[in-house]
């Protein structure tokens, strides 16, 4: 069982893991950093303990963000989406957040778009 | 089956339900607008039409962004992150984001943080 609020845990649409995605964008430069994993317990620990909590898949574990790597996540803000199945927490990221070493998850891993030119800003 | 470049779907790591979630992100402001689903077809169309295009998991069918509403998506660009098992795509949104009229599927839906006071900038 979860100490999550139950007027939160109401909110929440679980996937059939019982986890929601979350969205880790730093909280001043909009940074898209990565994007991990909450249970009802790590939302809770991420709310009320200003670190950064998730639920490993792979390891099946909780992970406090930066606990191994020193490159924590301080939590500025939590947003749940108009459907409840997705959280956006913004944070303050110390260092690089990927484990690779690069700021965000996503640098360096462009995708080619191939598409006409988009509408003209 | 679908047209993805044979060398992106090597790259991609799916859910049991062969979806990876798509992070949105207004590409010059940062504000993150939504989260989608994207298998492999619906990828490659957002690669190669200009137009985000996600699978919906309720309707259990493809859905181009804006194709009903008007608020459209125009893909600016499109990164995997270092697990291959999430997307980033920057877009050009015209209008709400959300279903519900609001800019973002976050705006106005913040939960409480009554963590201790983060890391001072």
């Amino acid at each position: 069982m979860s100490d999550l609020d139950p007027a939160i845990a109401d909110r929440l649409k679980r996937d059939p893991q019982g986890l929601v995605p979350a969205v880790v964008q730093q909280h001043d430069t909009g940074e898209v950093l990565m994007l991990g994993w909450m249970d009802d317990e790590a939302l809770h620990r991420t709310l009320t303990s200003g670190r950064a909590t998730y639920w490993s898949r792979s390891r099946q574990e909780y992970w406090v963000k930066g606990e191994t790597s020193g490159n924590r996540q301080w939590v500025r803000s939590v947003r749940l989406d108009c459907d409840g199945d997705t959280v956006l927490v913004a944070v303050d990221q110390e260092g690089p957040a990927c484990h690779t070493g690069t700021r965000t998850c996503f640098d360096g891993r462009d995708l080619p778009v191939t598409a006409p030119e988009p509408r003209s800003a």
